[in-house]
């Protein structure tokens, strides 16, 4: 998907550069603030990732965290398995404890809603081999 | 928005139709469930509103909602308040113990993605009247 194409179906906002999480992100990712209220439990936000970028591994602690894809193509993987696919439409679990990434396909503009609880533990980036062999 | 468009846009699915629910809805809605797991103390649902369609007045008591709208035009009224028209984008964020409805504009589909916490307490239908004489 082009950035323009993204811009038109990204329904819930691209938001602002995403440098509060810069250092835990390959490249470029923008940030829409949708729900952060101290009344609700959970952060939802929407975050937009430039083609090819992902952030690193992470966990989310005493917590979770659900992703509503709503535009592009994009991957997620959970450490000891393979990388899946994400389309518009696609809805992904990630339960507490489960170490994960996400992020673009290489050569697509990508977004999800992301419905988060508890606290994230940052760890190491996602291997550049790796990432680049996925899909062929 | 016809429903030949709605069903283009509905990014998370129509599903069936809600029988579950029906009493508390007047006329035709549809749910999709997209997260209902143990291990994760909300639930996620897509909701499809026929134009003319709405719940209840309803209350969440010891949660939340929040609602993402995806596709076509609602309302959305909290008591004591004025009825607040949505569109694909719109956020809303529902309290604890507030009591509320939502639903379709007259002649539009309307489908939103629910996030809910709690154990609701449904009570009386909109007044025809009122629901009638929103957006004139």
């Amino acid at each position: 998907m082009t950035q323009d194409n993204q811009n038109k179906t990204n329904l819930f906002g691209l938001g602002n550069k995403n440098e509060a999480f810069a250092k835990y992100f390959m490249c470029q990712s923008y940030l829409n603030g949708l729900v952060n209220d101290n009344q609700i439990d959970v952060n939802v936000s929407n975050v937009t990732f430039e083609p090819g970028c992902r952030n690193n591994w992470h966990i989310h602690h005493q917590g979770y965290q659900l992703l509503l894809v709503t535009s592009g193509e994009g991957w997620y993987q959970e450490e000891g398995h393979s990388a899946r696919a994400l389309k518009p439409g696609d809805v992904v679990v990630t339960h507490d404890g489960v170490k994960h990434w996400h992020g673009a396909q290489k050569d697509s503009w990508f977004s999800h809603v992301a419905i988060t609880k508890g606290t994230p533990e940052w760890l190491e980036a996602v291997s550049e081999d790796w990432y680049q062999q996925l899909g062929e």
